[in-house]
């Protein structure tokens, strides 16, 4: 979806919005990391994330992976940045087909900075020289597909910017003309350069508006972080700083903590003066930090972390997933596996699972490029969590009593550690159920019509109620799982699957019993029901529930070892069980379990 | 669906079944009076009903139409009787034809009576002077597409019942092995000529299992409900009837009810002694009368008048339609328009509504064929009803307090008394409605979270929870509309829609707004949501609703008439305005009347 759309729907609603930009981090882990803060910083509403562009081999590659991943598992709108440096028509295309690929629909254009080495910018061989070529290539070459936002500079762009006030203004002029011709050939949106003088960015949006530009001009915001960074920054970008504001950073300059204070309290009266003036929207340079530019969004009361309010329990995808609407519930702590393995089909679910005729479910392997366990310390971390050796299952049981108790934030079923499960007020049973060696590695209480705007368990938006049948799934041994299914059989009200790693199966329900376990019924619409126990889902599932075990644990130990062969054991011979309580209204699903 | 495989999913169940059969009634009146009695009937879930072949002319043509309506109007699963009395092949053809064109799948295939005037069966020119020929034609002509029966006579044809014993037997053994021809040339299921005495049943199911005979065979009862009839009867059929049956009827022959009760008695003891033998399912001749049929069935526990389960909140259609889950809750006082109006559809909704793409209607002209007010005698009763003259609207406020407090039971847009709507729960408040002028033609209570077993709102089988938001359907003068307007808009969890007759529109939702009113939750499914209010359907509906007031009520009275004014003037100004109250929890649709 192009940005300019949703940045209308939200003006048309007089509702501010704001988005977030990342770099291209170095290391792997470092990706990795940007992953789960996006994650996070996805779920507070952004009306995009952009990303900056690698110029140059592997890092250009590494940005495309990066936009493609934020599309379509990160789950938001997406833009990627894209600059004529070093690149030529060629490139520029190939690039381009990527995004339309991946189901990016918008990029920024810009010239980008002269190669390292050179001090003015000078077009390679088959490329362009400015960031109007770039647009106008764009158009030429990909029609409407794209939705194409520009820079604007309202200090002027700093290769322009020098000392004579009457050259000053000239050039001045001379850009905003420039910018003009930018929107002419097909820009639809301004974002500005970093600045710390709001009067200069709103006489640059009058400037603007006086010789004809009438796109959306979002102000480019960078919090200050950290003194040093603020300095060179500064100097890089010959931004101008107003006096009080070197004047009040100078004072606490050697106070790490002061400066970010300081950064939060200056950006939220910043951004509080420009919306107040009837700019509609803040872009935030994050640099890939979150914690200032979301204090002043939840200063500015545009986060409310408190009442953040979901679409659906689950957070919903972008670009051709934006109409799935039902999802099965064994992916719910690993939804970038379920993105990742049905990220070819055609068509997603809507309304009803039953209308996803027998879903073609994608190999494992493309997901394995997102391991959680990259990195030596994370590494050193996961086994410290899981035990450096272990001597039987029950220190394997042990080890899911911690998670369940919240002792420990990882395990393998649970893609990312800011998704440990919040088993809530269900949390006592759930570490009941661990110390009786259920393994439980997923699970949600009953709810029974509580209003949607509930911060817990609420999603939807306001005047509707919200239900859930109470879920549970875990690995049993045999015995556990034998002596358990005699009383499961005696409740009329709970259903249950069961199946080991060699395909045995024990069910009281057929291949076409499809459950809603998440419903909610809202004012003038059909009832939604986004999450489903699909036992044709569970057949897929277990497989990869089976080989969590040991390609994220068993792998940590020598082969041979003792601690391997556990694993491998209990991997080789338990079954994974999945048990929902029909009775939403007045049933007690641990009853069953005798906890 | 052939009704042998509906047998056999009975007997997979060990569920008794049963099944009714009818023949074509001679008046209009007397049709319409068939389809309401079957209308009751169809809902006592027999697995199929079959009606009787009327040879010849106008008849045959009445007995293809009522199979049609059967089979789509009044929802059972049918099967036609078609003989080969007077029947070329190419009638024959034709006659199936019609059959497969109208979703009917079932046929009994007989030789029948000769025609009238002649003693003995001969063939017409170019038909069949048997029903094996007849089987063998089916098959040949049609393949598999039909389900064929075929009858079976335990005390043999009554052409071939003689005095000789010797002769007697080896015509009886003839027949068997003529019926076995049948079964041989493709007859999949035998029903039985009447008879009385049980031990004559048993033998002949007997005899026909010895002689290689697989077939279900059905025992065809009928119950003796007048003393002359069963005497005419037992006459032309040559039925052998046991002393005590002829003894104990001669006791109570002039005691009409005491006749009626002897036969459902013995009707009961028979059924009894049938079943309980191992017999799988009954066959009851009707007569096209209800009560001793009924009554026997009632007293053997294959009915339970207070303990119906419905499948869904309205009764679901047979044939194509066996996958239609959902409707709009506007023609649920009028079914058989509704299913007139979109018998064309390809494809029906299943699950959401919102998977029926802009359902295309039907005209209503079809449906006026099966207008309720044929007859004279019916037309005074309606008048009565609904005033003889009228003088002002609020005459016509009169009628509809009478029909919302039971003193009288027809209203136009009620398709027939015995759908008489149970307010139920909600009975004076609907009252206070119309007594505050707006005039209500379809509401239903909130229902929040009640057991699925419940014998007045509950549906769909044991163990789930069923929903109703409160919803009201009515004309209101514009005043008296516009009035309520301001107060509606006040709460946050009603929506409406209102429309008059010159298409002005009033709504606080968008034509893409549809709403689920009823649904249910049950134990390992998704939701099941089968009626919606649903905008784009009111505006069809909003055309037929209007229709009514001249088509059934103004019509009473003569042009230019005084009367005949006051329902225009209606007509023509009042709004039609349907109201939901979103909160099924905690709101109170009636006090935003006022009352």
């Amino acid at each position: 979806m192009k940005i300019i759309d949703k940045m209308n729907a939200a003006m048309a609603q007089g509702r501010p919005f704001f988005s977030f930009e990342f770099f291209p981090p170095r290391t792997d882990e470092g990706v990795q990391n940007l992953f789960e803060r996006q994650d996070r910083m996805a779920s507070y509403g952004p009306t995009f994330c952009d990303i900056t562009w690698g110029a140059g081999g592997s890092t250009q590659d590494l940005t495309l992976d990066i936009a493609k991943k934020m599309q379509n598992m990160v789950c938001v709108e997406t833009m990627m940045h894209l600059t004529c440096t070093n690149m030529p028509q060629s490139d520029l295309e190939a690039a381009m087909q990527r995004l339309k690929e991946d189901g990016i629909q918008n990029i920024l254009a810009l010239r980008g900075d002269p190669p390292k080495g050179q001090e003015e910018f000078k077009a390679v061989e088959g490329g362009f020289s400015c960031a109007l070529d770039l647009v106008k290539y764009i158009r030429r070459e990909f029609g409407d597909h794209f939705g194409v936002c520009v820079a604007g500079y309202p200090e002027a762009h700093p290769d322009n910017i020098v000392d004579d006030p009457e050259d000053m203004k000239k050039n001045y002029w001379k850009e905003l003309e420039y910018l003009h011709e930018k929107c002419k050939a097909g820009a639809e949106l301004i974002i500005t350069q970093l600045f710390y003088d709001v009067e200069v960015f709103l006489k640059f949006v009058k400037d603007c508006r006086q010789i004809g530009i009438t796109v959306p001009i979002i102000p480019g915001m960078m919090p200050i972080m950290t003194y040093g960074g603020f300095k060179r920054m500064t100097t890089f970008c010959k931004t101008k700083v107003p006096k009080e504001v070197s004047d009040a950073l100078e004072s606490v300059k050697d106070n790490e903590e002061a400066v970010k204070q300081y950064g939060i309290q200056l950006g939220t009266d910043m951004c509080k003066r420009i919306l107040d003036s009837g700019v509609p929207g803040l872009h935030m340079y994050t640099l890939n930090l979150e914690r200032s530019a979301v204090a002043i969004l939840e200063n500015l009361g545009l986060i409310n972390k408190s009442k953040m309010s979901r679409d659906l329990p689950w957070r919903a995808g972008a670009g051709r997933r934006r109409s799935e609407s039902v999802r099965p519930i064994f992916w719910s702590n690993r939804p970038k596996s379920y993105l990742n393995r049905t990220n070819d089909w055609d068509r997603f679910p809507e309304g009803r699972w039953a209308n996803a005729s027998s879903p073609a479910y994608g190999a494992l392997s493309d997901h394995q490029t997102m391991r959680r366990h990259a990195g030596e310390k994370r590494q050193e971390k996961v086994k410290a969590a899981w035990g450096t050796t272990l001597s039987s299952p029950s220190d394997v049981s042990d080890v899911f009593v911690k998670y369940a108790s919240g002792e420990i934030d990882v395990l393998p079923w649970n893609e990312m550690e800011s998704l440990h499960s919040e088993t809530g007020t269900i949390k006592n049973e759930i570490v009941a159920l661990n110390k009786a060696d259920y393994l439980t590695i997923n699970s949600q209480p009953r709810v029974n019509g509580t209003p949607s705007s509930d911060p817990s368990v609420g999603w939807g938006g306001d005047h509707g109620y919200v239900y859930q049948k109470a879920y549970v799934e875990f690995f049993a041994s045999p015995e556990a799982f034998k002596s358990l299914q005699g009383r499961l059989d005696k409740r009329p009200s709970i259903t249950y699957m069961a199946v080991n790693q060699a395909g045995d199966v024990h069910a009281n329900i057929t291949p076409q019993d499809v459950n809603a376990v998440t419903w909610g019924v809202f004012p003038a619409k059909e009832v939604i029901q986004p999450t489903v126990v699909d036992p044709q889902s569970f057949n897929v599932w277990k497989d990869e529930a089976f080989q969590l075990w040991t390609s994220e644990w068993g792998s940590l130990y020598e082969e041979g070892s003792k601690s391997r062969k556990v694993i491998d054991k209990v991997a080789s011979t338990y079954f994974l069980v999945s048990v929902v309580d029909n009775d939403y209204i007045n049933g007690n699903l641990y009853q069953a379990f005798g906890i």
